[in-house]
């Protein structure tokens, strides 16, 4: 780890940049509580004038320092910011009192109310912080790397979660983790539906979560077409929690598991007539085929095209779609099913996959005629 | 909005604080770069030495600022913070094109490796951030404050967010989301138990969620005792995803509300000898009772031995207990168990709240003889 960053506010009184009284008298207060605290190898002033606040500087020998931003509308923004070695080897809590020092500005620019940020820990040997797909921000507690690979396709990252068990990661955008049963079922049709004797395409799908769920309910047949060995070959190893023993073997009495890219499996399965009572679509976000056709949107009305092709009158299509905070690409999403060569009509359900952060939603699409 | 931080991550070589040319001409070159891009009010340069690296600083007019901090082992953080009136009425994003800069630092202080953290906005009216109990860091969605009111008890605020609805916030504590049914069902049993005709006594549940779920389930009598009658009154108005018409009225043919102290309601059940088939604990974390006893544990084994003598020998009680990552506190609890007046045995179990962000447990207790 290289840093700590510590983030703190404060809410005190526009004066505080205004009053030239006050705001002497502030300054020379932080300065001394500063250097006080051990932030007395250097410091430096920058003033933005009344209009704009100020923001002073003050450094520590080992690197330490903190950064005091005063806006003028009275609100001081504090940033502290420790070197991991000094953290970890000083048992910085106990070095550096935040409790007291946050009291001690408080007192000093003369504030009402002061949070504390939880704090960030920089520049690890792996990252803890993802954005959602909302953009919002989440820290994972990740422990340890159990898998890394740079496939032909992508970055391919297992990371272990206390919480969430081991999470797989796709070029960095998290996509599941061995807590995450609740995908699975919702993907699937909550218990909707019934696949015994059914004959199920699975397109996507390499962590094995969808094949191992519906290997248990009897079906005719499955046939997975999933374009990552790499991927398979984790998940088989640390994924269990997910595909179970469903991967050991990539062909059984009732399911097949294809490494190729979908597109072209799907494009005979049209052009021979197959069909299928299922077609449920596990693909990533971010189409990784190695035939690209225009833009996602294009990508992803092809897929949904081929897959009303290869979909019985009376079956099913399920998928994922997005955050429910991402309204436009769902939208989108659902501007792209009106434009089928075939007539369709959806259900959409929202689901709390654990290992996501935020409630995501999730696809049922059938033809109508 | 105050500010809002931008915080990012740079790997470049350890020779970067090591070797005095190297060194000088990333200075230089930074100092350009930063002086182009409107951070030319003013700057500082703070050195820590070999050993622990250095800062520079870097002003605009406006009071954004930059701070680039270089470790001894290379790594680079930089964090730039905007005030939000520039953030707002500029569109920062267009006037300040975070993608290209990163690209001209990187390629300034020659890193291998870059990371962007989501963007933090600071100093709103109201926290987007809250620690989980396990102290990560996670970002809620709140677009507006629905509710705040401090009672004699405590302050309880509910907030809205797009994706979990009305949440309700005890003492800055993130109490229950419209969401978050899982939680409900999890301390009722998760559909395990037979509640009909049954004698069930609540102690807190102020938001309804329990009782609205009970009174369901055609019980004999739920008494529910919930000590503050603002979170009642906030929750029959802004929770209604959660409590429904539940609290519309504190008393009907099978259920009654009572606001008071649990405390001594439960010594006057035990000495009346009156019992329940189930007790259903949903006080928060931290006792907010009028009659103190002692440390939050001994408060917490006193609830627990006086629930034991209200509950029926075939009796159950169930509890939430903590954050899957608490796991001193939820070993601290079980303990508390061993030292009740009776023998107990417990079940827990393990679910995703969908906005606690954390995964969480809940217990099932009942009496052995």
């Amino acid at each position: 780890m290289t840093a700590v960053t510590h983030l703190f506010e404060f809410s005190a009184e526009p004066s505080l940049c205004s009053d030239s009284g006050f705001k002497k008298d502030v300054l020379q207060k932080l300065t001394d509580l500063f250097k006080e605290t051990s932030f007395n190898h250097s410091s430096s002033k920058h003033d933005f004038g009344v209009k704009n606040g100020f923001m002073l500087v003050f450094c520590g020998k080992s690197g330490r320092n903190a950064t005091v931003q005063a806006f003028s509308n009275g609100h001081v923004a504090v940033n502290i910011q420790i070197p991991a070695a000094e953290s970890k080897n000083l048992g910085i809590s106990e070095e550096l009192d935040f409790d007291s020092l946050m009291k001690d500005i408080k007192a000093a620019i003369c504030a009402k109310k002061f949070k504390r940020y939880p704090k960030i820990k920089r520049g690890d040997r792996f990252d803890r912080y993802y954005p959602t797909t909302g953009n919002l921000w989440v820290e994972y507690d990740f422990d340890r790397v159990v898998f890394e690979k740079d496939s032909s396709f992508q970055n391919i990252k297992i990371m272990h979660s206390e919480q969430f068990g081991n999470m797989l990661i796709l070029d960095e955008d998290i996509n599941l983790g061995e807590s995450d049963l609740a995908y699975t079922l919702a993907i699937t049709g909550n218990g909707r539906e019934d696949y015994k004797g059914k004959d199920i395409l699975i397109l996507g799908g390499g962590d094995g979560g969808i094949l191992h769920e519906l290997l248990q309910k009897s079906p005719n047949f499955i046939t997975m077409v999933e374009i990552d060995q790499v991927v398979v070959d984790a998940a088989k190893e640390h994924l269990r929690g997910i595909c179970h023993d469903s991967l050991d073997k990539l062909e059984g009495p009732n399911y097949k598991v294809l490494i190729e890219d979908c597109i072209p499996v799907l494009e005979t399965y049209a052009k021979e007539g197959r069909q299928f009572d299922y077609v449920i679509n596990d693909l990533t976000a971010i189409p990784i085929t190695v035939e690209p056709r225009g833009s996602q949107w294009d990508f992803m009305r092809y897929i949904l095209d081929l897959s009303m092709k290869v979909l019985k009158p009376s079956g099913k299509y399920f998928t994922q779609g997005n955050g429910v905070l991402m309204k436009p690409a769902l939208a989108m999403y659902e501007e792209q099913l009106q434009k089928l060569w075939c007539k369709v009509e959806f259900r959409k359900e929202t689901v709390s996959v654990p290992s996501y952060m935020e409630m995501w939603v999730f696809y049922e699409i059938w033809k109508v005629t």
